[in-house]
């Protein structure tokens, strides 16, 4: 999407080669206008296809899920949550994600209560990368017999396989930017 | 607000004489129209005052701030992160908030780029109880020489302090829903 594009241009740091900071509009500061204008476009790329739980992970993904779901029609949002106990909880379906920037691995979850069979779950994110964070969630909902009807994530970073991985699967993805590479501290679309 | 207090006592879960579950549509699963309709409340409390920024703190707050955005007309949100690192970053202003229900201390941080001198901030948050987290905001929000115009929250427990502590640094507060106590496991209004 173009304006996704142009704001990630204008606002967005690049670090290194992996790493764009977008905390002045997407996962510190958040801006409403960005992600209803991402939300716009996931309707589009939805096709008029039903969603029953717009599905997503804290901390980052919710401002992305809720700015979604409204656009969508006011559908229900689920946020998995970061796990820190280890305490076995059988009420609850449990996935596992690598962070790609630090390596370390981490549990979510999501009660089974509110993860159901037969609906149609769509995943949200902030970022696409490695992907990690999307198979997790996907797994989640393929734990619960939901059917996940798409990927969608503010920024995907192309260079780092998660489109490929996610779309192996059978998930189809939608990204609002999608940088090929980092290019003189710039990123290229 | 009538409609936030009918949504508590439907949905929420008494869960002993301090604890209120609403994973339902809160702080788990997230209901859009129960944060839009805060929103509108939030919205009347302010009587037109000018909102800078909507000030929150994750996890639970971001989807709450984001309704609150909103209906302001869009303005910047800004959640303060549960920071783990001991390292000293000179560009973030710290606030300490002790958790009521688990009883952890834990340091939040805001970037100094984003929390600004001479600006109206407004602070929004799922739970009021102790008031332990909006004063840690309203403290980042002191450290920057921002003002605090309200603090807001879509269900309070009138029972746990916090309202009082924080009318008393003259912060005005709002509430969706305020409990005053528990009843035979029923919230009482």
């Amino acid at each position: 999407m173009k304006e996704i594009e142009e704001k990630v241009l204008k606002d967005g740091i690049v670090l290194n080669d992996d790493i764009l900071k977008v905390d002045s509009f997407l996962n510190h500061q958040i801006d409403v206008l960005t992600l209803r204008e991402f939300a716009r476009g996931v309707k589009e790329f939805l096709h008029g296809q039903k969603v029953d739980q717009v599905l997503t992970i804290e901390t980052s993904g919710i401002a992305v899920a809720y700015a979604v779901a409204e656009e969508l029609g006011d559908v229900p949002i689920l946020f998995a949550k970061k796990s820190k106990s280890k305490i076995v909880d059988e009420n609850v379906y449990r996935g596992e994600v690598v962070s790609f920037t630090r390596g370390i691995r981490s549990e979510i979850t999501v009660s089974k209560k509110y993860l159901k069979p037969n609906t149609n779950v769509l995943i949200v994110d902030d970022f696409l990368a490695s992907g990690n964070a999307g198979l997790a969630l996907i797994d989640l909902a393929n734990q619960a017999g939901a059917k996940v009807i798409g990927m969608t994530a503010v920024i995907e970073k192309l260079f780092q396989g998660g489109r490929e991985r996610i779309e192996a699967l059978g998930v189809p993805v939608f990204a609002g930017a999608s940088i090929k590479a980092f290019l003189n501290d710039k990123p290229v679309f």
